[in-house]
């Protein structure tokens, strides 16, 4: 048994059966493993940075590590933009990055590069193999430190030759560290504080967004008046008809602190604390004000429905009945304005669907649009690194199959990665994307305006997609995913409800 | 004036004059004092990978750097892949990367990474601004550090307050250090060596591949019975009628051993020594011959012209009357093979034309075919990580606006970068693209039949582009360049002459 054969057999061991793949030569012996050794589904990304976020999207929905295959270090490098919002989302993912052989690598050949710096600023995990022996055992390791909690980047680095010489050796799966909880002292300690009664944001993250955790978040702002609140961007929430709903905290400075005004408590459960984006001239970095305390709940590796639960449970609060968010909306109609496209999706977001939202300027009303919508879950960018909206989509119907998937995604993001597109096409999968197209880097412009910047014709040009348009209904053509434009509610929601009872992806451009 | 206004005044005084730029919020204040100061030429990229390499095709048309405009740490991130092709080419860039505020990077924001981190493997000069007083001088070293020999990668990373803060200072452009020459000792070391008349290889890369050094280097040969050759990757070779035909060492590494074998000296001009790519089992890492000896007449970062000048006069080696290189081509008719495009393009590529190669497996007989075309320009991937061409060839036509740019292009490669199509659009920039569509990682189904391997289904699809087809044309339109499919030699011959009585960029899909 060779070191590649070790290291699929192992992989498979370890309960990692699905790889996304952008291959080159020194990742053959690996292919080649793959190709003789069943079980592992394998799909192919045309480029890097489609690769790493879709392990993202399908570890967001299947719950465990989605293996990538690059190659080389230019090869993670193309990869790396993603893999920092999934660090940021604490995606697990194992990447296998392949390299030069061991002894070719002192010959500083063409490709070779520093591949262990690049992988280190978004991996917890980094090692080079050193033989098709250790191989195995390294692979296990991997995925252990993946799915240590609270969820992480293990990148494994194989040199061609590990994966081509023999002596590989299968190694067993390893066990998965226990999610730690959180101290009975620290429940304690944040019940006497929440019985006080004074103003206070519960800051949840992660894992305290799922449904169950809401309820008991519910629970606990029922029994003594704190708030809840979502932090800004989130890897993924359950949400919809039948859940507790929870506001998100704003992107922008301004509302993000009026939010957060007057609180004198922010507990953080699975969430890091508030702070802007971008720092501005003459604006606070601190969301929250500068007198309130900030005490944590749950760090983000601690389980964050044990943490909720076991404080409902001190404070001995009692169930509360789900709220009544009101009806499903009806679909708007007339201009597609950010207001009325968020109503028209709401209408129409099937049961369990999946929206990945990388929305940027335009989107910013379809979270609280979409409140009453069907359950679904929502997923965001999540490290503020634009262009990962088309693979995460991708990844997530790969990760739960049965599930219609919903993008709505800005036009200047979506050139980042728009080769997700084919891999949508290749795989037939249901995925509906709404290009909001503005043609502009709006947010820029917006900014430009907060400056007090009236841009003239070079800046304008830099942030103006226009002359020539996108047309992406071509674009997409050009990929093998049908496509329509839309240039008002009643058109999007028709091409929408058309595409839902489709097989395989659809697109729409929506021209707003 | 600002810190911003500071570093665009300084980087016109250094003479730099083009920016390719894909901004984000912390890059605003040098978007807006480039909007109030004129003098720079900015060119959007719609992806950072393309930024670079539109940086890289410039500098080597323009023989100086241009400027990019990068967003924070993953905005680099993108860009690292085409940094490493153009490190491995010397080409100099500089690098201007946003970042976190001072003041608000130890709030560990979304965005935040390790910018330094990233961008140091690719880069020999690296420096974060640590205030508006300072980024003017730390611009004109940057300047200075890309323009010193053989031509270098700087990366200055600008803080947000940085640019934002009062207190810039313009500072004067520095003066470029002189590119080392060669000793007398050295040159006549190796003029003894070469009079002795065995059998000898002068290597030739970079600067020793422009036609007034080939002359000198064909007089060498002529008097000592030496062989030219050129490194496999190379950034500019001038050729075709009227210049000295110079064959490059194969890709391959079998006949590339063949091309180097039964030498006794290799002897580097501003090239590297010649390994294979990749490492192979039970194949040689090194391409010359083991018992060979390797001799350096001019090191990359020495001048090569001087070298081989005066390498001849000290030969007393007489001028050497240009070769006749036949007539050039006729198009070829019938099936597209790689021969018969090669010779097709050779009929019909324009004078002065910039010919830009990324053509991967089906490209290889380009090279050769076209030998006696009229003269050009042959620019080529020189890291090996793909995606390079398409916004190569953008930023060729930059830097040499006078000229058309042919651009030969393997479908596979050119899905890594496809945005680039639509900045040649905007810039209505003479561009012809060719997209060899034989939808496949043909080099990687090549390298596992090397391997004795016959692919299954799983490494089938694996390397397989189809299911579905990319259709270029439609790609193309999608992002504003008029495009149309061949099938035919004749076809082909067609849409390029056409092509090239246009303003602005066409694209030709030809189904290989």
């Amino acid at each position: 048994m060779n070191g590649a054969e070790s290291l699929v057999h192992t992989l498979l061991k370890s309960g990692i059966d699905t790889c996304f793949a952008n291959p080159g030569t020194s990742e053959l012996h690996f292919v080649s493993a793959l190709d003789r050794i069943p079980g592992m589904r394998c799909v192919l990304g045309l480029f890097e940075g489609v690769v790493t976020a879709c392990a993202d999207g399908y570890a967001r929905m299947a719950e465990k590590p989605a293996v990538t295959l690059l190659h080389c270090g230019p090869g993670l490098a193309n990869g790396l933009a993603n893999l920092h919002n999934a660090r940021r989302a604490c995606t697990p993912i194992v990447n296998i990055v392949g390299d030069q052989a061991t002894h070719h690598r002192p010959l500083d050949a063409l490709l070779t590069a520093d591949t262990e710096g690049w992988a280190r600023p978004v991996s917890a995990w980094v090692r080079t193999a050193a033989s098709a022996a250790a191989v195995g055992s390294d692979a296990a390791v991997a995925v252990q430190a993946a799915r240590t909690a609270p969820g992480q980047i293990a990148t494994l680095i194989v040199p061609a030759d590990v994966g081509w010489n023999e002596g590989g050796i299968v190694a067993e799966s390893l066990p998965v560290p226990r999610q730690p909880q959180v101290a009975p002292g620290i429940v304690q300690q944040i019940a006497t504080l929440l019985r006080r009664g004074e103003p206070t944001v519960l800051f949840l993250g992660r894992g305290a967004l799922r449904a169950q955790a809401l309820e008991a978040a519910q629970r606990i702002a029922a029994a003594t008046g704190a708030r809840l609140m979502a932090q800004q961007a989130n890897p993924r929430i359950e949400r919809g008809q039948g859940r507790v709903p929870i506001e998100r905290l704003p992107y922008a400075v301004e509302p993000a602190i009026a939010a957060l005004a007057g609180i004198g408590h922010l507990v953080l459960v699975g969430a890091v604390q508030p702070v802007a984006v971008f720092a501005y001239p003459d604006k606070p970095g601190y969301l929250y004000p500068a007198d309130a305390q900030v005490h944590v709940l749950a760090r983000p590796e601690q389980d964050p429905l044990h943490a909720l639960q076991a404080l409902a449970d001190e404070l001995s609060a009692p169930p509360v009945p789900l709220p009544d968010l009101g009806p499903v909306p009806e679909p708007a109609r007339g201009i597609p304005t950010s207001e009325a496209v968020g109503q028209t999706i709401a209408a129409l977001i099937p049961e369990q669907a999946i929206v990945v939202e990388e929305g940027v300027s335009f989107g910013r009303s379809f979270y609280a649009k979409t409140r009453a919508a069907a359950p679904h879950d929502w997923l965001q960018i999540t490290g503020a690194a634009i262009g990962i909206g088309l693979p995460l989509a991708t990844g997530a119907a790969i990760g739960a199959p049965e599930r219609r998937v919903i993008s709505l995604q800005a036009d200047g993001a979506a050139m980042y990665t728009l080769q997700a597109l084919w891999t949508q096409a290749r795989e037939r999968l249901n995925v509906t994307t709404v290009i909001l197209a503005n043609r502009k880097y709006a947010i820029l412009l917006h900014e430009l305006a907060n400056l007090g910047v009236r841009p003239s014709a070079i800046a304008q040009r830099m942030m103006d997609l226009g002359d020539p348009d996108l047309d992406w209904t071509r674009i997409a053509n050009g990929m093998g995913v049908e496509a329509a434009r839309a240039e008002s509610c009643e058109q999007l929601a028709d091409l929408l409800r058309q595409s839902l009872h489709r097989t395989g992806p659809f697109l729409i451009e929506l021209v707003i």
